[in-house]
């Protein structure tokens, strides 16, 4: 049971003055720090634990030549200059995973099949991928989340001969605060939600 | 640019300490509070800033009852006793409202068609529904996500006549601790993660 709420400079850090940055400042992110992120976005929800997203995370630089490769011209430029970038992968075969991570039923494992395996596995993984974003930021990284990029090259790219597939890719570390625009509108509370 | 983090505190309330409750407290969640967690979730990024979830939550009797209806036995029952629960849903039109929520381009409407439309549909408003339960969890409630339920159904009851179809749905209040097990295991990050 949570007792207590956020402050709001927390509030502010993780939603309310965070911004997708396109441009980041010449300062290292550290795998002491990823490891600190995923730590922590182990911990959010997923249906039935299945935890189907993998995580590839690009910190030299041939590895982030490789994402570019794959990304659109405009994200390419961004992924290359970046300090670190990711690629949020999905595990269709996450169900193999089910007697690790759901020990106390056996059958969890046979739950999933066909479009509801799919449905599972993509909206799963992209909870964990908003995961991902406000967990870098808990830590005072900033994140550049993208999809413009060929999912079908990148899965060539980072997850041949196995089960995994692409969902978003995202770079990240310390933002430039001259590499954003102003914020983009927001809907309103009525235009997008309704109390019944 | 961030330049702090979040206090070991918040990083428990939002990740560490939460969990996924089955049953909450006698307490009720009121509209201020919904419209805080808006407010909130609404800053959390998404592709091209298209915002295509739509949420629908229910605090009335006769509302629970009607997302009961459509639910899995086990949720229907956790449902029904619940302060609040939110139908997370996903306006297929979102690209009408891109000239609103994009307005420096005015091709932006035209960006998305087909799976491509669908994927963005679903991969963002999953992200929104996870900013959902971390803004809920920011102000002191608690969240339970589902994925237990008929989405036809849930489509026709909640969202007949419009473009909207549901995600998922969950539970909100203040968590009754006596309604948890033991937290279920995570990945470690060798089996979730690769750095390279």
């Amino acid at each position: 049971m949570a007792t207590e709420i956020l402050s709001d400079n927390d509030l502010d850090l993780i939603f309310r003055s965070a911004r997708s940055y396109n441009g980041y400042l010449d300062r290292p992110v550290t795998r002491v720090q990823i490891e600190a992120i995923y730590d922590l976005l182990k911990m959010g929800p997923t249906s039935a634990n299945v935890q189907p997203a993998r995580f590839v995370f690009c910190l030299s630089q041939d590895s982030k030549e490789k994402l570019a490769s794959v990304a659109s011209e405009a994200n390419a430029a961004k992924i290359r200059k970046a300090p670190a970038a990711v690629v949020v992968g999905m595990d269709m075969d996450f169900p193999e995973r089910m007697p690790e991570v759901f020990p106390h039923n056996p059958d969890a494992k046979h739950w999933f099949s066909g479009a509801m395996l799919e449905t599972t596995a993509f909206r799963n993984s992209s909870l964990q991928g908003a995961y991902f974003i406000v967990a870098a930021r808990a830590i005072g990284l900033d994140v550049g989340p993208m999809s413009g990029f060929d999912n079908a090259r990148a899965d060539e790219t980072f997850f041949a001969g196995t089960s995994i597939k692409s969902n978003f890719i995202a770079t990240f570390g310390y933002g430039d605060p001259e590499s954003i625009f102003g914020r983009l509108p927001r809907l309103g509370f009525d235009a997008a939600c309704k109390i019944i």
